[in-house]
């Protein structure tokens, strides 16, 4: 028996996904608009206690349909974990398409963009049971600003923290194995924090269970498996285990662009 | 606006997604079991009039998680338009998992593989609105007659039609042209009389038209994009429009069967 998503059958979330925006609302030069919009990861039936802001789905969230299944959501999943929320979540990003370069803020600014994500976020929290909101990195942050500058944004009173984005440690270190031990390190300290203040208010997690904070780097055991209960029914289990699998190739920028090559990890394949 | 393929939220489809058969069904000398299987296309909400029988997936499926939205898919969507079929039909496959050369009887006949094909047979069946079935080649007729087999099959009293697997010609001419035009033109013939046993079964349309038989050679108007609300939620357009954009890459055998490479055609990239 393996758990899956069931998807995008109830309202508004079966509205909201047939009626999503595409170039009006995000300029090709840069999103990755021709791969369609990447909708949410986690639970849509309401029983979410915590949500999580993303900030834009990368090549192995185009394969799989959901976003951070990759070593961020890997990451993110191990942070929710600490605070035993194990299944009661619900992720949405910032951006519906993946980000090609950086995103101005006329783009990020576009009113179509921010209606339509504004009306995801009032989907899952206006009503709804979520006890804590996290944002990962500035992007989130400031969708987070955008909706909380709303009429149902205004009366939102439960907690709300900022967090480091899962892989800006690797993103500011370019390659430097000091440079990116040191980020995580900070990264770290800036978790440990997020969850302090967020523990308090998660009344009604999935496990009740000690708080451990993060040391100065991730242990392994601090990197979660995406549940198969978040990946849509039939995908195998190697794609939720770790990221790696989908890569851009091409010879110059636009080959990349236009292709996603999956491959089978070796342990995976009959020998 | 573009609808999608809510999936598998209702029984008895939401269980069998949930608890499909692996290695002990399937031999993995003999079907890409590392995959993940993919299950069927079309209406899954009891509006299904016709039920087609499909062989197994291939790499655009794999990517869709949907079966026959390839060239064979484009055909038999264009077959069932000649019926008035445009939306009331539902698709299985013989084979869960994409065939790795060709099954032998004993992995075919293998019972839990036949078990849980013949429940799906039964969910989409019995009690339900099928006025016909279609069969597509030799593995699909096969998978019908051990169905029928079974005291729920027996009962069965509506019209059923095997007809010539759809890119049959392909593989049977080896790239010669003269070949390749004479099996297209016998096929045709061949679903020309299965039209014909079918179309007075087929007592509710979705659109009461004329029947018009196929030609010595297929119309390009008789070749169907696979409609929106057979994808899943947020695929692009050009993933319905035209196979051709996933291949099995690589040097050797073993490097094609762990590769899948996904390109998006050029007219729908910015320029």
């Amino acid at each position: 028996m393996s758990e899956f998503d069931v998807g995008y059958f109830q309202e508004p979330f079966k509205s909201l996904c047939a009626s999503y925006p595409g170039t009006e609302a995000y300029d090709p030069a840069h999103f990755r608009v021709e791969w369609g919009p990447i909708f949410h990861r986690g639970r849509l039936d309401g029983s979410a206690k915590m949500l999580v802001i993303g900030q834009d789905p990368a090549q192995h969230e185009t394969v799989v349909r959901r976003i951070l299944v990759g070593e961020a959501g890997r990451r993110i999943q191990g942070f929710l974990g600490k605070l035993g929320v194990t299944r009661s979540y619900v992720m949405i990003n910032t951006f519906l398409y993946s980000a090609y370069g950086n995103p101005t803020a006329k783009n990020r600014k576009n009113p179509k963009l921010v209606e339509y994500r504004n009306s995801w976020l009032d989907a899952l929290i206006l009503g709804k049971t979520i006890e804590g909101v996290v944002a990962l990195g500035d992007r989130a942050d400031e969708a987070w600003k955008m909706w909380r500058a709303t009429p149902n944004g205004t009366a939102f009173t439960k907690t709300y923290v900022k967090i480091t984005h899962p892989t800006q440690p690797e993103s500011s270190s370019g390659g430097n194995h000091a440079k990116l031990e040191q980020a995580t390190k900070k990264m770290l300290l800036n978790w440990n924090a997020g969850l302090q203040t967020l523990a308090p208010s998660m009344t009604h997690p999935d496990e009740a269970i000690p708080m451990v904070l993060y040391g100065e780097a991730f242990l392994e055991t601090e990197k979660l498996q995406i549940p198969d209960i978040d990946f849509p029914a039939g995908l195998p289990a190697w794609m939720r285990e770790n990221d790696g699998w989908a890569r851009r190739v091409g010879t110059n920028e636009a080959k990349k662009r236009a292709n996603i090559t999956i491959t089978v990890p070796k342990k995976n394949l009959p020998s």
